[in-house]
């Protein structure tokens, strides 16, 4: 297994995974639920840390910031709450304490010494991105329109109401311009640690004069970030692990067709015809199109379960800049 | 300022900030009362971040992580609490982001391109410490007798009457044994990054078989954490940064002395004779004294404020191994 994935990996890789990697969507959330999931996905993962290459892993915060604001939320008449980059800051440690412990010791079990590190990241973003006019991004928990109307009052929370369920934090999701700190990144990597950052997206702030930064209520897109994150880096594979096997066309239809291999042209044609959700595969899809559009040379989709067959082409969507 | 500093200051320093620095206990603590303390630690700071000197900065996490615990317990019938070891990770985040963010705006402000970053720190403990056997460090809010024996039951959190004024979580204070991933603060440091580690004493977790790791509910000293970072490092100053200008005998009494200099075996009488206040002033000392023992050229406790005048000689308790 070593011997062939040595041959089949780039040198240096990018790893972006999903929020279910810690936490799924559809479990409470417990401790010990977490440590567990955690532990698979340092399991899957495994032969990956186990090679030399240089590797970034980002990871997603949604159902763990989640519940982070609906504590501020739930106690803010007796402890104030923290704005929503310090909230986000608070998952990125969390989560990759939790991603740092399973994935180092998967590593002791198997006697590598190599080290997994976090380093909290701040994403900066445009602050006249159009999104600031329009906050679509729901976070975080469903409250009733009442409790909603008092959480506006008290917190100053942009609440709006969620295709039926009830009302939720709704803040700007702006596209990242600039990832701080990247060259420590890149320091720590290629000294073959294995560097976690980028949580979440990012801490999102805006850049003032001289380089100021000042935090902002907003959510930037993870896969967006872990995209630009690579570009800079110069990495040649960004690898996108989520909770399906495949990008799909006509998906959810019966003429449903899954995607094994193609092209960046193609896959833009697809794109344009209105074939990926937003906020589910679309940006997934925006990112792995960006990510190839700046130098980029294979951006790989795939169901974090089957992580080290997505790597190798066994399974997941494989998108180059030119078919072959 | 700079030329001075520069010829009084030792190559590589460590500088350990208490809770204070971004969060004291007697304010409600909204996110701008926070930033503000935090820019004011910055400023304090400032001159010492603006030198070329190997810088690697700790903090306290009291009032913060006693927030974060409070939202776990009031919220835990509808959110499942996280461990005392996540809860730290997330402390270590909040505070460090303000940190980073306040510190690197102010060398922004002042021209310098010099960076910030926060590693996240795991600190190894004896699973057979004494303290296991005797928990006597509070942390977080006072609960009623019947809310803690509620929580007691619901978290199993060890719950004790605390001087009177209610019942509070409880947790061991082991010593720490083993700073993780130093060589990469280490490595940080050395390329001219400030770097902020080992928050709240670290995040606790015992060491097993192979190395593998977990972590435990515990509080570790975060000026032993300190201590022993530096000792490992081979750093030459450890700098304790506090909400008092000096160390005292018959502190509180009439006949209080501050101390300005000593030596490391008058210290040691001192400690011996009961002048330090355990949970206070006592692991200050204790930490500067194990410092000084394990090869530390200068230990230095003084208040925060007075940051640069402490660092400088001009105010706070210098301690070297033979007074001179």
């Amino acid at each position: 297994m070593k011997k062939s994935l040595e041959r089949e990996m780039p040198p240096r890789v990018l790893v972006a995974i999903g929020g279910n990697a810690t936490h799924p969507e559809d479990i409470a959330g417990t401790p010990d639920e977490q440590w567990k999931i955690a532990n698979t996905t340092a399991q899957t993962l495994l032969p990956l840390l186990l090679l030399d290459n240089e590797l970034v892993i980002t990871h997603g915060n949604g159902p763990v910031v989640g519940k982070i604001l609906m504590r501020m939320a739930l106690t803010r008449d007796r402890i104030p709450a923290m704005t929503m980059d310090i909230c986000v800051a608070h998952s990125q440690a969390g989560i990759a304490y939790l991603l740092v412990q399973a994935m180092e010791n998967a590593l002791r079990e198997s006697g590598s010494p190599r080290h997994v590190v976090c380093l909290l990241t701040q994403v900066e973003v445009d602050p006249k991105d159009p999104s600031f006019e329009n906050p679509i991004k729901p976070v975080g928990p469903f409250f009733s329109k009442q409790d909603a109307a008092e959480i506006a009052r008290e917190l100053g929370w942009t609440m709006k109401e969620d295709s039926g369920r009830g009302w939720r934090y709704t803040v700007p999701s702006p596209k990242p311009l600039h990832i701080c700190d990247i060259s420590l990144i890149q320091a720590l990597a290629q000294r073959g640690t294995v560097v976690i950052a980028g949580g979440g997206g990012g801490i999102p702030v805006i850049r003032g004069p001289k380089g100021v930064r000042h935090g902002i209520n907003a959510v930037i897109d993870k896969d967006l970030s872990s995209a630009l994150m690579a570009n800079v880096l110069g990495i040649e594979v960004l690898v996108i692990l989520t909770s399906v096997s495949n990008v799909a066309i006509n998906f959810g239809r019966p003429d449903q067709r899954d995607l094994h291999r193609l092209g960046l042209a193609e896959l833009r044609r697809y794109q344009q015809e209105g074939h990926f959700v937003a906020g589910s595969m679309g940006p997934k899809v925006e990112a792995a199109i960006r990510f190839l559009e700046l130098g980029g040379k294979r951006a790989i989709i795939g169901r974090l379960e089957e992580g080290l067959e997505v790597i190798t082409g066994q399974a997941g969507t494989h998108i180059v800049d030119n078919a072959d």
